[in-house]
């Protein structure tokens, strides 16, 4: 019977863990107990302080509701989607759109608008047009590709925020025409901070972070034989362009509603963003990101 | 605006805790964060995969209860416990008595008992005694310490996982002599399971670990301006002595119930074992584990 040091419990650990039968479990949870160990003994971390830490945990746990995924919230203002992101983004790298977070705030079931429609049901702010074409990796057009858009209001809520969160608003699916043309009126979106009243928030605060997003457009493009594509984009004149709580913009995204000859509703300032999408590769999932009602079904 | 990779996300990560006020969150937080990120980029994380890693964690939340604590049980069969208690010993190495986890299995406010007394209220196999002194580091007597004890039956389970777990069995208080002496009967307790019906249970389960502990009996013991403490004794003869799934067995804290010329209840087999606590370091806690009611509790 040898005593267990904070090194030899390490090897005690991966030891009971050898015979893990699925290779890819067993590389998974070797690499995270090695991680967590070092970061104990980096940090000398103290019985006190481990408890602090389990009942954050606990904390984010019991913050995650249908329409709230407080660890998700975490992994983003850690960083740590960022990283998963930029791994997948290497392999698929010069293969379509970059992608972006897709957040807590997607909901299923939008309702399908006729395009050219303007997804705000009670705009108090001058409307701007987004057009542009999805395209394969080609550039050849993917007809009938399926445009999910959602994004805060000129407020920086989100529907889900709203006292009346039965009804959608500021969001909305659109069928693209035959060449893969899309096109919808909506107002420009404000910055808004991530949810503040939980654990994840006290913490963005205790670390003195001004935990704002920057104004942006959620999309999920989908079309069959291709890689669904979770992206956003931002506008540039957003003050926090440069300093994402969440670490989820990339300079190809960046956008400027603009008067444009041709935009499709003449008079309004348009964005004009055409994506790309990739072939899928068989068995594989797009992004980061969850339906936060499906992880917090019991 | 510089595109993330991979690497400079982790950068762009701790820039932005940089301004965390309180200089150990920032310490703590930054280490996560680097090691967070190394485990991912290490294992080259999948966004399934992470996915995965969200429901697990949300599950293992959720499963936190006023008396069950998920996400200690995480931490004790990854090893993280028993890393941060190495390190809480070696600071405290040749003070005192050896501790061990606490578990998830106390409870506050058990009955206070007459030296003597069985804790048992059934019990249907032999009885054993326990009996020894509680001393200073120097050997010297720390009368009318408390010590309170807290054990499985001798079919494995605690009170809190009977049926009638309101009524509180299988553990006690008991307030050490004039001499620091206690002594008290019992059942000898047999080994047992974590809990297998949640998460960390199915996680186990997918790494061919049998999930058990070795039969112990658990003891937090107190006296004033002296370090608490928390340990437990281990049967030298279970089957699972060398493979604890929570790492808590220490060579000096194994025993046998032997015959005992000098046991105070003559007859029966008897462990003894003396207990040494330290002298109190002030604002110190004594080590990891958690009352779950507290952590539960919203």
């Amino acid at each position: 019977m040898q005593d267990l040091d904070e090194f030899t419990a390490t090897d005690a650990a991966l030891a009971q863990m050898a015979a893990t039968p699925d290779p890819r479990l067993k590389e998974i949870a070797d690499a995270a107990v090695r991680h967590l160990h070092a970061f104990v003994r980096d940090v000398n971390l103290t019985p006190a302080e481990w408890l602090t830490g389990i009942a954050f945990l606990t904390q984010v746990g019991k913050a995650c509701t249908p329409v709230r995924q407080e660890f998700i919230l975490l992994s983003d203002v850690l960083g740590v989607s960022a990283v998963v992101n930029a791994l997948h983004d290497k392999k698929a790298r010069e293969l379509g759109t970059q992608s972006s977070l897709l957040g807590p705030f997607y909901r299923e079931g939008a309702p399908e608008l006729e395009l050219g429609a303007c997804i705000a049901r009670h705009p108090s702010s001058a409307q701007i047009v987004l057009y542009g074409q999805v395209t394969d990796n080609d550039g050849a057009p993917l007809p009938h590709a399926l445009v999910q858009v959602w994004q805060t209001s000129e407020h920086g809520l989100y529907d889900l925020q709203a006292a009346d969160h039965e009804n959608m608003d500021l969001r909305a699916n659109f069928r693209c025409d035959a060449e893969g043309r899309y096109h919808f009126r909506t107002v420009r979106p404000l910055g808004y901070p991530i949810p503040m009243d939980g654990p994840v928030g006290q913490m963005v605060r205790a670390q003195n972070r001004h935990g704002f997003r920057p104004a942006h457009i959620h999309f999920l493009i989908g079309a069959e034989g291709h890689r669904e594509l979770v992206t956003a984009l931002y506008f540039g004149d957003d003050d926090h362009i440069d300093s994402d709580t969440v670490f989820g913009v990339s300079g190809s995204l960046v956008v400027t509603a603009a008067e444009d000859p041709k935009s499709p509703v003449p008079g309004l300032k348009a964005v004009h963003f055409d994506f790309r999408l990739a072939r899928a590769v068989e068995g594989e999932m797009g992004r980061v990101g969850a339906d936060p009602a499906r992880l917090a079904a019991e």
